[in-house]
């Protein structure tokens, strides 16, 4: 594996506020040109789930949603909106979870997550409505498209990381995590190659892109939208192309679910 | 909180083998002005568990450990060396999961982990013996140690965080993970800050030092000990400091124990 000597993050300036139907590629496009920061073959862009999400169309307002007695009991506990309970078990497939101001689901991707990722933060209230925002249909896709779209663009081989921030179980704090990619190796497998004094590394398998997400955070911040789009150059991938969805550990192989 | 707008990572170049007792501060000094690299203020040292390990003389030689029974029972179950059970079960305060091939335990020092952070690649083999490496006693105080010893060195203020590779529960593949910090907020508290539409963030705390050993994990790699500190120049951390200690989720919190 080719070592990374010298990574660069840069925040996308100035990023422009994204709106359902927007064309993601080409905003981001059209602001990597604004500041100068054409990319090139091997960087990363990596993208905020949020702006994708909006770009999809995935908010939806509160007051169409109608709290079955399942997700009103379970808002009883918790201690949260009934329809915002009965959207985020619409995006599940089980409670894996759940105690007051507390909820974590199995996203129906996968993910387990608070909320099913759902928030309720940085979406513009209009006309007093109040909207959430679910995560994109299908974050690789996502990616795998943006990829397509900014690599045509700026005609070199581009790599795209779509990130949301996770707790964790035995960690407090939030980091960054990929829950869509394209263009790299979202996992590494270094099992069967050696380590420095030549014995093979019995377990070695590298979240490759939630590290790039986690380090891209560290840019976008959690307080506003400001910086949802970073470029990251300089990073040696030349693993085998593999998706977000990778990095997911399948149920079977679960023990804390 | 002031924003991140571009992160630089260099990997000091042809760190040297540490050894025993090696006074790795004034190693990582050296290597740093040898590669001219001199750290200004605000800069983050990332310095690999490993390093700081075997410097602190945490390597234990196999041979000198006596399996005990409850070791022996537990290595046939998991499938492990029983002297590298016992070993394991010595550093920890409970066994959290165990089957073939797997063994996460609560460490002494709180972290849920596999196998109690010990591993046996690149530790070198001498006269045949066989060598496992331990966690640092206290790392949050070894970077304290180093993080004062290298901003009197070079006359400005310093942040350090020591990192390691953690397995996640929902997760594949490894990421870092700070397990010691000194000079910055490893978690960042931004609960009670308005959004970008001036609602109240709800729940939003960031692991920003583990944010930062993901970061430099992307250079230090895992199949080598080629890199392992890495200079992070350009992170706006201005919150409190906190260690990496507070990172660690308590056991009362913990629904995943």
């Amino acid at each position: 594996m080719v070592a990374t000597h010298d990574l660069r993050l840069l925040a996308v300036p100035e990023f422009p506020l994204v709106r359902a139907g927007d064309d993601l590629a080409a905003l981001i496009g059209d602001a990597l040109v604004r500041a100068g920061m054409e990319p090139a073959t091997g960087d990363v862009i990596v993208v905020a789930q949020k702006i994708v999400s909006k770009a999809e169309g995935r908010e939806v307002d509160l007051a169409t949603i109608t709290a079955s007695p399942r997700a009103a009991e379970l808002a009883a506990e918790v201690g949260k909106d009934p329809r915002f309970v009965e959207a985020v078990l619409a995006e599940s497939v089980r409670v894996v979870r759940s105690r007051p101001n507390l909820l974590i689901v199995e996203h129906r991707l996968g993910f387990v997550m608070a909320n099913a990722g759902i928030d309720q933060s940085n979406v513009a209230p209009q006309d007093g409505v109040q909207r959430i925002l679910l995560l994109p249909c299908d974050p690789d896709a996502s990616a795998a498209s943006l990829r397509e779209r900014l690599s045509l663009r700026f005609g070199c081989d581009l790599a795209v990381v779509i990130t949301d921030s996770f707790g964790r179980a035995w960690r407090r704090g939030t980091v960054g995590i990929a829950i869509g990619a394209a263009g790299l190796a979202s996992m590494v497998d270094l099992r069967g190659q050696p380590d420095l004094f030549g014995r093979i590394l019995e377990v070695s398998i590298i979240g490759l892109a939630d590290e790039v997400a986690a380090a891209a955070s560290l840019l976008m911040g959690q307080a506003s939208e400001g910086q949802p789009v970073v470029l990251l150059r300089g990073l040696a991938h030349t693993a085998p192309e593999l998706p977000a969805s990778s990095l997911i550990r399948p149920a079977a192989e679960d023990l804390f679910r």
